[in-house]
């Protein structure tokens, strides 16, 4: 079973934190949510709150199988701390899995990670995917290598079947 | 005495709103709401709420002298409607003074307007600003032709001097 770090911030996208995460957990996978900061983190909506288990800078990256990075503001939260860039661009050298649904690609944006991949998004963040010189597809899952996107809340079946797939 | 449209949604930075437009409206200037919908909106921080007076599709461009975008998550959600893209677009090509501060530029970016362009704004989206082909500047204010530009909260006294300036 995989070990998953998940980084998450306030203002996240309720729902694209706790429907993947529990389809992961039910599949027997282990989660970490990892933080800026100890403590706890809100989502947008006000309905699901997430504890913190590990600050990103204590957090060895090589100790994961996979980074999940749910949507909302918490990704541009996120891009706005050096030891959250460096540690999704360690990550993603490493060639293990990476899922990010919604904004979440605006923290590989600023990690300079998706030039020539194929990646979608939410809406808002469009343009951004394709000035970073990705090759943005309008599709609800989109699966490059070792890097799985999503739009928005409505994919979120589709993004969970890929992305546990890449568990297996 | 000018009049200002600002461009604005929910979760946007509280003080970016409140205290420039206070130094407008001090200073003689008129301030028109500009949201998606009729209605409030709110800051992030919960101490400010904006009427929105003019829904954007409903709204002539030609009729301001000076568009004004705040920061937070506000700019991130104006930008997925095409209204509000296209309205900065087609204002901005009028060559009137544009201000925008943190986040704001993300709505410049998405309407394709900061190539070429010196242009600073909130840490999270430098990346972005420069893969838009602009010069990111690390300034509290940037002045570039009809578009000032600055970072973040403890910028605005500098921001709000350059405003007025373009204003007179």
């Amino acid at each position: 079973m995989a070990k998953i770090g998940v980084m998450i911030d306030n203002f996240f996208e309720d729902v694209e934190y706790t429907r993947p995460v529990k389809a992961f957990k039910d599949a027997g996978h282990q989660i970490t949510n990892l933080g800026i900061k100890k403590g706890r983190v809100k989502g947008k909506k006000g309905t699901a709150t997430v504890e913190i288990d590990e600050r990103i800078r204590d957090s060895d990256y090589n100790s994961f199988d996979a980074i999940f990075i749910p949507g909302g503001y918490s990704p541009d939260n996120l891009r706005g701390h050096r030891e959250a860039v460096e540690f999704i661009r360690n990550f993603f050298h490493t060639d293990k899995p990476v899922f990010a649904i919604c904004h979440g690609p605006q923290l590989l944006i600023t990690a300079q990670l998706i030039e020539g991949r194929k990646v979608t998004g939410w809406r808002s963040i469009v343009q951004d995917i394709k000035n970073a010189g990705a090759e943005f597809r309008d599709q609800e899952v989109v699966e490059d290598g070792n890097l799985v996107t999503s739009r928005q809340p409505s994919d979120i079946p589709a993004f969970i079947e890929v992305c546990l797939k890449k568990l297996e």
